[in-house]
C-alpha cells in the first residue's frame, strides 16, 4: 500500500524551527507519512500568493495527498480552521481565503471546521495553530481518519481575487507572480487566450511595454528580448533570455496586462 | 514499528551540498530513516542560536527521535564529538556547548564521546566531521545501536548562557532571537513572568522602548502598535501588526528587556 | 530491502512550487522513494556550478541512488534528455554538459536519450521538462525499470571545463566555488598538489594575494589570517578564521590560483 503523503506550504521560512515543529508533530501521529515541502518562502502573511502556488502544484501530486497550508495572519483569533475534501485531495488550512484558487478549480465535496479537540494537540498555542491544530489534523487524515470526524460541516471564506476581464476586443489581466528566474506569470490562461485569439495576430501590453512575440519556450527568445509564452501552469507569462524579465520591464504583481487584436488606443 | 526519525540542524545553508552529503551517508547506513530538517540557516558558527532553536523544537518530535546538530566552528580540532541520551531523545553534536539549552531542560542519562571508529566513516575529513563522524553516529543510533556502544562516558562543555535576573522588583532578561516575521523572542518564560506579576499590572521596557500592552496573539495588536505576548515556546516576545517589530524597535539579539511592576526609574 | 533513493539538484530555488511539483510527480510513480535535496539554490542556469556540486557529493550516497539534475536553460529546445548508468549510480539530466564532472570521474556504462514516451508524463510542457520528463524518468528508475528501457543509446555533450595546468615549476588552477562560509574552493586536488610538492615547501598565490600557510583545518587558522587547506572534497581551498575568505581576498569564481615551489616571478 502506498505511504500517505502530506505536502506542506507556509510562510515560515527556513531559518526558524517552525516547519520542523510541524513535521515533528505530524510524524508523532503518523510516522509512516512522506512529507514534501512545496515552499515555506511564501511572503509573510501573503494568503493570495500561497493560494496561487497551491493551485499551480496540487494536481501533480498523487490522488489522496493531504495539503497542509499555513499562511495564517489571523492565528489565535476567531477565524476558523478548515479541512476540505475535493474527492481527489484533502486540504487543511485556516479559513482566510487561502484555498480560494483551489475551490475555484474544484468544487469541495465536504468542508468541516476543525472543532474536534481530540485531533488537535492537548494545548493549542494562540500563536502557532499550524503546529498544534493544523499539523495534527493533516496527520490524522494521512493516518486514515475520515475528514468528517474532524468537525462539523461549515461554509468558508472565498477571496474576491481578480479574474481577467474579457470582452470581444481585449483581455485585461494582471501579473500575479514573479518567479525565481524573474519570469512574470499572469492570470490569463491558455484557454482564455486561444478562445480570444482564434489563432489570429495578437498584441500584448504589460504596463507600458509592448510584447511583440509569443514563443514556445525560453530557448526561442533572442538575447535581450522579452517574449510571451505559456508557462508550465498553462498561464501566459513574460520571460527574457539573458536577463530576468522583471528587471527588464520593471513591473510588479498587480501590473495590468492587456491582450488585444490590434495596437490598442492609449 | 515506527520508522526511525533523525532531525537535522546545522549552519550549512541550502546552497552547498553539505546537508545532502550528510543525508547520503545516513541513508547508506540506515535507509529506513525519516529525515527532517529543523533548519540549516543557523548563522555561520552561531552555537548559541543553534542551541536555542533546538531547545524550542525537540519536544515536538516523537520520543526516540535522534537529533543531529552540526554547528561546528572547531571542526577537526581536539574538541570532542558527543552522543547524549536524555531518556526520550538522543542528540549527536560537537562538544562546543551547542547542547547547553537542552541539558538545562533535561538532565542527560548518558553522555559519551564518539570514540568508536567503527561507527564513523573509514576516513574522517578534518573539515567535515558532520559528514564523516556525526552523521554516521546518528544513523547507527537510528538503526538501533546502543548509545553506549559509540564511545566512553564523558563530561561535556556547558556555556554560560545568560539567564534572566529576577528580584522582587523586576526581571531583567534579553532578546535572544529574531524570527522571520521580525518577532523578538526573549529569554523570559511564562512561568517566571507569572510568578513575578502575580496577575498584577506590569511595565515592560525593551531597549529604550516601553511596551504598554500584553496581548494573547498577533491578531489582537492594532496597526503600527508593538505588543508583548507569549509565543509558541511560552517565552515573552514582542510583535507588531502591520510591520515587523524588529524594524519598529531597532533592537537586536542581546538587547536588554526589563519587566517591572511600575514605571522604573531611569 | 532498502527503499529506493532519489537525490535532487536544481536551480529552482525554494520560493516557487517547482521542486514540489517534481516531487509530487515522482511520488505518484514511486511512492516508496526516499527523496533527498542536494540543493535547489544553484545559480539560475549555472550548469557548471551544478556539475561541480554533484561531483562533490554523489559518492556519499548509497550505491543504486538515482540523481535527478535539472539545471536546464535549454528546456523545450532540441537538446536531449539523458539517463546515465555508471554502474553504481544512475543520473537523469538534460544533455547540456551538466554531467561533465561526473563522467570525468566515472566512465558511464550506458547513456540513453529519454525517448520512450511511456516513461514521461502524457503531456510534456515545453517550459518544465523537469516535471514532465526528467522526474518521471528518475521515478521509473527508482521503481526498478531498466535504464535501457528509457530510450536509445546516445552520445552526450561534454563541457570543456578548465583543468589545472601542471608543469614541473607550478600548478595553475582557479577558484571554482565559493561556499556559504566564504571558503574558496579550487580545482586543484590533493593528489595533484602532493605529486607536485613532494612534501617540500610551497608558495601559493590567489589573484594578487599570497597565501603563506597550509593548515589542517579551520581551527588552525589565526584570527584575520587566510590559510590554504584541503577541504572535505580533497580540493585545495582558502579559508579565514574570523571573517570569510571571500570578503578578505575579494576574488571570485575563475580567479587564477598558482602553486609554485618558490616565490614566482611576477
Amino acid at each position: 500500500m502506498a505511504r500517505p503523503l502530506i505536502a506542506l506550504l507556509s510562510d515560515f521560512g527556513y531559518r526558524d524551527h517552525y516547519v520542523g515543529a510541524m513535521k515533528g508533530v505530524i510524524l508523532g501521529i503518523c510516522p509512516e507519512a512522506t512529507l514534501v515541502d512545496i515552499s515555506h518562502e511564501i511572503p509573510a502573511h501573503d494568503v493570495i500568493a500561497a493560494g496561487f502556488e497551491l493551485a499551480s502544484v496540487y494536481e501533480f501530486f498523487p490522488s489522496g495527498s493531504v495539503f497542509l497550508v499555513v499562511v495564517d495572519p489571523g492565528v489565535g483569533s476567531t477565524r476558523r480552521g478548515l479541512a476540505v475534501d475535493t474527492g481527489g485531495y484533502r486540504f487543511v488550512a485556516p479559513d482566510n481565503g487561502v484555498l480560494t484558487p483551489i475551490v475555484r478549480k474544484i468544487s469541495p465535496k465536504l468542508v468541516v471546521e476543525l472543532t474536534e479537540r481530540r485531533y488537535a494537540r492537548p494545548t493549542v498555542s494562540r500563536t502557532f495553530e499550524g503546529r498544534d491544530r493544523f499539523a495534527p489534523a493533516a496527520a490524522w487524515l494521512a493516518k486514515g481518519i475520515q475528514l468528517s470526524a474532524l468537525g462539523r460541516p461549515t461554509d468558508y471564506k472565498v477571496l474576491d481575487l481578480p479574474l481577467p476581464d474579457i470582452n470581444k476586443n481585449r483581455i485585461v489581466g494582471q501579473i500575479i507572480k514573479i518567479d525565481r528566474f524573474g519570469n512574470l506569470v499572469t492570470n490569463i490562461n491558455r484557454k482564455m487566450f486561444e478562445q480570444f485569439s482564434e489563432g489570429g495576430s495578437i498584441y500584448i501590453e504589460v504596463g507600458s511595454h509592448a510584447i511583440n512575440r509569443l514563443v514556445g519556450t525560453y530557448a526561442d527568445i533572442e538575447k535581450m528580448e522579452v517574449c510571451a509564452l505559456f508557462g508550465s501552469t498553462e498561464h501566459l507569462e513574460f520571460a527574457s533570455h539573458s536577463t530576468s524579465a522583471v528587471n527588464k520591464l520593471s513591473v510588479e504583481c498587480g501590473t495590468r496586462v492587456v491582450v488585444s487584436r490590434g495596437k490598442p488606443d492609449k
